[in-house]
């Protein structure tokens, strides 16, 4: 019998019974196997304890249950020769559409600051701009950053995507690699961040790259905290260049409390909220990315170490 | 030489700048016509002082500045034979659009919650909710209602629409009619009304309509504030009916500093600034409905006085 070995610390008891309906002919493990078990070549893991995977006998695939999967990289965990598969499931992409767009459009039209003139009992109404006289530039092409554009598109922000490589996304100007990043951010109102955390874009969102956006905008980010020098990001709210920033990651998560980013009054953070793993969705992904590698076709989202996503 | 007279008491200079860009073959007014003078057969008005539109000689076409005009017909200021035509531009379209669905993301996505942690120092994440696991009902499937569904749809909500007549959007479940409206709204957990204020529908949200929500629902009004039996959702918001409502329309505008809508914690309101009239957009629409009326031409958003919108 095929096995799986579901390494997450989380409530693998949750996920085993998810996977077990999705491939009854897999025994599905949730406690270590060891050396000298039978072969198990399938493991699903979050961040795993060392020594975790290296113990699995006859691993042959590496299931992350996060988009995001520099930590294994960096971990030295995973032994080169096996592949890992980066988890981008529907819910993902979904979550992270919605999530950046509610942020997105309560700054453009200001749910904030009516909620605070609300407080004080003014019935002020501000000169409302619409869309179509706003400028958002997305850092990231793939799963995530490409659904959020086209919601952009949608409501007739003029938008714009950058990525390493050329993507095209219908209704977006498209900008590609280092050089063109500072012409697809210059004059933006708001700056999303949705790239993987890679060698080349760990503190991409620096002093140069805020300062050229428009005055007063908004940054999101639900990508990484390894993606934002926070005091570069701090000085532009206390200047104004920034009148706001959306942050659902950090470099440490929980936030620390001493971190001043969590008192810092032009900031919302949410704790790591935004594109949350949907389990039923997830496991399908992941399963049916199973039954590929089983079959010989090719398996989606493996990661590409020299690209680092 | 063709007149036009723009009775806005807001900024009527300004409007007449635009007016005679856009109709450089017209005399435009900003001071009363007068018995005796040459014939005005188009005024431009907002809420008019009384007497105004009776005195205009040669009066053919009322061009509201508002997509509401209930307070023209319930003021008795325009005759009956003069045709009224609605202002729906496509900025008051698109800014709707923009507004209800940042309530209803913001709403979804517990941004004003995890404001309220982060106030606290807290760092808890919530069981977030993907958009397919909601059901919204969109009272309106007109100019106003119809983009709001779509972009509902496209985000994955279960989407409903209720107009007084049968309309398709493409992805939503459409009701119809009186008899429909309960069914409409049974079980969601969001209820946005952008219905014409009508004898029909003044009052259409009240206690009968709230108690079919789902429990813990959401309640958007862009419309109007005579739609809404106030003490009925104020009653939904305190017995939990309702966990929110998000107002920008009043019975009456400014809200008057002593109603309990100000200081309700689960309120958000906002000074009616959900679809403002984009002057340019609506200049150029109420020119080309001018044009149209010149030609003998159909006239788009004449109102039918019978429906009352």
């Amino acid at each position: 019998m095929k096995r799986l070995f579901i390494a997450s610390r989380g409530n693998p008891e949750q996920l085993a019974q998810l996977f077990r309906a999705e491939l009854p002919d897999f025994e599905v493990l949730t406690e270590q196997p060891k050396a000298g078990d039978a072969d198990v070549p399938f493991i699903v893991v979050g961040r795993p304890l060392p020594g975790v995977i290296r113990a699995v006998p006859g691993l042959k695939l590496v299931l992350s249950l996060n988009a995001g999967i520099e930590h294994l990289l960096a971990s030295g965990e995973v032994p080169d020769e096996l592949p890992i598969v980066r988890l981008v499931d529907e819910g993902l992409a979904l979550g992270m559409a919605e999530w950046v767009l509610a942020q997105a459009l309560a700054w453009h039209r200001n749910l904030f600051l009516y909620t605070e003139l609300q407080a004080k009992g003014e019935w002020s109404p501000k000169a409302e701009k619409l869309a179509n006289e706003r400028t958002v530039t997305v850092l990231g092409a793939g799963a995530l950053g490409r659904p959020v554009a086209e919601h952009f598109v949608r409501f007739g922000f003029n938008t714009r995507v950058w990525a390493r490589s050329k993507h095209d996304v219908e209704g977006a100007k498209t900008f590609a690699g280092k050089d063109q990043l500072l012409d697809a951010a210059r004059g933006a109102d708001i700056l999303v961040n949705l790239l993987p955390l890679t060698a080349e874009t760990a503190d991409v969102v620096d002093a140069k790259l805020l300062d050229v956006l428009n005055d007063g905008a908004f940054f999101i980010n639900g990508a990484r905290g390894g993606h934002v020098v926070d005091a570069d990001l701090i000085a532009a709210l206390d200047s104004g260049k920034l009148s706001g920033a959306a942050l659902d990651v950090f470099r440490t998560e929980p936030l620390p409390a001493e971190d001043p980013l969590w008192r810092h009054p032009k900031v919302r953070l949410s704790p790591h909220v935004a594109a949350p793993t949907h389990q039923h969705m997830a496991v399908k992904e992941m399963a049916a990315n199973i039954r590929r590698f089983e079959n010989g076709e090719p398996v989606r989202n493996v990661v590409d170490r020299n690209l680092g996503y």
